[in-house]
């Protein structure tokens, strides 16, 4: 897909494409269409991450509230997103021992207990080990650290998604 | 549903209850979570209007675009979430005659064509014949007075979703 391609597309085509670069936030990708034209890649990622920092601090803490736990309900559920569900199971969320399911479940309660939001983190860019060791040190931190720290993350996980949508043939020069 | 049972509920239940007030928003259901507690229904309805008033104008034109045409594609797919199915076949949206469905669907495109968003009406409000007539009406309007007007019926659909989801026991005060 070329940048001139997105480009052209329609809000309804834009938000059925890039609808969940940001878990389960269209509202986002919809109001970046209205900076369209965009001149790559990069600048669409860039038009994402100035709406997210434009947010007052209780919207960056929205977009944490509508992530999923790693290995939580949704999982065992089967209601994930596509994409999460690719990023979990890539980290092995769905194929942990029971002692690190039950420990995962534990330190998953006690940091949104802390802060009010979820634990954010890019699994496409940690391993099972780092995530529990993140996920351990992170229950630690201060409330407005956790939340500039997750929206960080949110950002990777945005970017990667960005790429996999727009990246499927790399002959394309963005 | 009673204000303070809607207070205790933890975020995720707050989303999982009142995450589509505002059509495919959640997030800002999830970002007004951080202001609770609520004094009543009143005051919840008030914390979601003000995060709408604080955002930029492409994020009001983003929550326009999260919604479905009046009988449009969703409709004819069954693609539509529940709260919107229900309100466009209240008012008739999915028994049109096909010279009214041709009208409506032309209508929209140029709406959509000329805005960027699509045209957003309160449908409980209004019935079949009065949405025709808005939606030829406000296709003449200016862009930024068509942002408002639009974000003005996402307000009302917000609020009828809102007394909906608790006042569904009309015992409790609220």
């Amino acid at each position: 897909m070329d940048i001139s391609a997105v480009n052209a597309f329609s809000y309804e085509d834009f938000v059925n494409t890039f609808g969940n670069v940001v878990e389960k936030c269209p509202l986002i990708t919809a109001a970046v269409w209205s900076r369209r034209p965009f001149g790559s890649l990069n600048a669409l990622e860039a038009a994402i991450s100035d709406f997210i920092d434009e947010l007052p601090e209780s919207g960056k803490e929205g977009i944490l509230r509508c992530h999923p736990d790693l290995a939580g309900r949704d999982l065992l559920r089967g209601t994930l997103t596509r994409e999460s569900h690719q990023e979990q199971a890539g980290a092995g969320m769905d194929t942990l021992a029971s002692a690190e399911a039950e420990r995962m479940a534990r330190l998953n309660e006690e940091y949104k207990k802390r802060f009010g939001f979820p634990f954010v983190i890019c699994a496409r860019m940690n391993d099972k080990a780092n995530i529990l060791r993140q996920l351990t040190e992170r229950c630690q931190n201060e409330r407005a650290e956790e939340r500039e720290r997750g929206i960080e993350e949110v950002k990777k996980i945005c970017r990667l998604r960005l790429q996999s949508l727009v990246l499927t043939d790399a002959a394309n020069k963005l």
